[in-house]
């Protein structure tokens, strides 16, 4: 790692005052008035009177997928992995994978999302694209049960894999990973807790995204999801449940006191059309921690946190058929992830206190444009919940590195050419 | 009219291929290989190899309203209404609605809106600010019945609004507004009616937003809303409806027969939380013709047609628990106002067959950019309805006139600065 990096930012707004904000080596050591503040040494940012803001964490995604985007839109959930995605993931290769996901960060970092939860096939390409491309990542390699396959082989594989992700920098986390219960048996999701708690790592899981699955669970163990992952030692503070679109209060409760986080993803659950809603106000009512996902590009179709935001708070207010279903401080906390405790950490070593934009933070944060017309009147979180699209970034900064500046993103084109490179090759036939 | 307004596009992509595009007067008089195309005089947009697209068209707002974004959004409907929109409506004058207007039109000249069908008070001021942004508009001065109110001074008012509007140029379009079944009475809807035959005006109109409303309706006239308008002759060729969310598949027979265009605004809709969903399905079966509106940015809270477009789609997808509920064409299609013989033509006096983008067509268009990673894979279409928000517009052109380049929008400081001082008159303790 190299030492002494110097960031000054000049010239940002912070809770209506002109700030400057100075860090190193990723850690924010000074943010104050500009006389206050030793502006004369390091990286230089000035913000150009943008208002400094707390970055977005996306708690579930499929980085690679940017590559089936749009392929299949119109399709229902199984001809879609049928025709549209499974034939072409047969032929996935690490590069492709790397492309993949570098543009999903180009995404991310334009839209002011500066982490995500990813659960991805040949993961040590993710890592490789998310340290290039200056994001942080908690990257899962799947668990599946294929039929007939050698599950201790299976095992060794994943291992290697979680062996191959402890080799990156701070900003890569791991976890462990089992698809679904309904694509992972008892015994791997038993060795999956195992193998969690042995390494100390989280887990991700998808979690009651369909009814038949949460049918099927209740027909094969004989109880509801929440409770056969509690059954098997699955439901602790590190783990992270996507979807939970059919989860009932009791087990809200019973998430709520083993201290598990929800991850809603209400872009692809409408897209995907699975019916129902994540119960919003049974999950704040039993106070369980949550996040906010986009899920895989392949079933958004976009990253931009700030758009699902949006769709998150009013599906909420129309699900309820109540204005008052989720206020706009709720709904903006949820997408920074500073509703749980895991989500918004992402893996980093900060202490659970340690709030945004606070002297030995991260130094991760967003620069707002000041010109962007969707901010100039009225309430700044409720035009970042309702009018804002990640466009009204100006500026990115991870682990005190500028990764955006003035809506310019380093090696942007070389991502667009050798991505679509990439897609050819997979996909000729693609349009 | 200045004459001999001459455009030229060099450098743009249609169907895969490079094209200049030339206009004379607002009109399109060529597009071709670039050697077909005399590109040697007028002035030259680089479209700078991105896409040329057919312009969106919002059916349905009230621009003016960004002046009230972000207040009380967290209020359901009634006390959002008399907490926080009509203390500060009492107070409007014609410049906070000049300047509220601008915003809304910068904010559409900059997510591809080239057009909108609006509704609010002081219309010449709304006129105005269409006129100097160099957008188009079909504006319907509100036509209430207040309680105790003059209805004869009443009408003489709406009737020198009428005249004021047909002074502006050929931009601006007039239309009779009542504002709704419930807030005008029989008498004034026929009044209505009457009028927008005598002057050859379009009726835009609020129809069956709320539930409440079509109870009311049956129980005060015997009849659901559309039969009641049909009754008194306002279901014509010539009306908008926004709205239509109670809408029963007999009513969007009896529509679809009268030719009438029904508006959806499936964002407001669920932000104010009305609790049912556009019927889509029976719509399209009846070949009700389309639009999609953003409705005002007191309720949405965005004027970015293209994120509405999104939400359009995954509602739909969503209620019918359905992923094929809408293919990605009918989306789009919605979205530029190519459902609608009205709507789309926003007054123009163009021909029915004047697709957009050929010869002969006004020259209103947009130019995706080329560097925008939305749409760096996959189909066009899909990207635009799934993947892209309005930041992937690089120009707007209308009426064969630049209104943005490369992002720049002539005169947006002053529209930002202009705006915000209205705002703060306008209500001094607003935040």
């Amino acid at each position: 790692m190299s030492r002494d990096r110097r960031l000054v930012v000049t010239n940002a707004l912070l809770d209506g005052k002109t700030v400057s904000l100075t860090a190193l080596d990723g850690k924010i050591t000074a943010i104050g008035p500009e006389a206050a503040v030793d502006v004369n040494a390091g990286e230089m940012l000035d913000a150009g009177g943008g208002i400094l803001c707390a970055p977005l964490v996306n708690g579930h995604t499929h980085a690679a997928m940017t590559l089936f985007r749009g392929h299949g839109d119109d399709l229902p959930l199984i001809r879609w992995l049928k025709e549209a995605i499974w034939p072409v993931e047969q032929r996935l290769e690490a590069e492709d994978v790397y492309w993949g996901t570098r543009l999903a960060c180009l995404e991310m970092i334009r839209s002011g999302t500066i982490g995500f939860w990813d659960m991805y096939w040949l993961p040590a390409a993710t890592a490789r694209a998310v340290e290039d491309a200056g994001l942080r990542a908690v990257i899962g390699p799947p668990l599946f049960d294929p039929p007939g396959a050698d599950l201790a082989e299976r095992n060794r594989e994943l291992e290697s894999h979680l062996d191959e992700l402890a080799g990156f920098g701070d900003r890569i986390g791991a976890a462990v990973a089992p698809h679904a219960i309904y694509t992972v048996g008892t015994a791997s999701l038993e060795y999956a807790a195992g193998l969690a708690e042995d390494r100390g790592l989280p887990i991700h899981i998808h979690l009651s995204e369909t009814r038949e699955e949460v049918l099927d669970c209740v027909k094969t163990h004989g109880m509801r999801p929440a409770a056969y992952l509690d059954s098997l030692g699955m439901l602790t503070p590190q783990t992270n449940l996507a979807h939970g679109v059919w989860l009932e209060p009791e087990e809200m409760e019973l998430i709520s006191e083993r201290g598990a986080t929800v991850t809603t993803n209400p872009v692809a659950n409408m897209k995907l059309a699975v019916g129902g809603v994540f119960p919003y106000p049974d999950a704040a009512r039993a106070g369980v921690p949550m996040a906010l996902g986009t899920d895989g590009a392949g079933s958004n179709n976009s990253l931009d946190l700030l758009s699902d935001l949006k769709t998150f708070a009013l599906l909420q207010r129309h699900a309820a058929s109540d204005a008052e279903a989720i206020p706009v401080a709720e709904a903006w906390a949820t997408a920074t992830g500073q509703r749980s405790g895991l989500i918004g950490r992402l893996g980093r070593s900060v202490t659970a206190d340690s709030e945004p934009l606070t002297i030995g933070a991260p130094a991760d944060f967003i620069v707002l444009d000041p010109a962007a017309p969707e901010l100039a009147l009225g309430n700044l979180s409720s035009a970042l919940v309702y009018t804002a699209a990640g466009s009204v970034v100006k500026d990115t900064v991870v682990d005190g590195r500028i990764l955006m500046k003035d809506r310019e993103v380093e090696g942007s084109a070389e991502v667009l050419a050798r991505v679509r490179e990439q897609s050819s090759r997979l996909d000729p036939g693609g349009d």
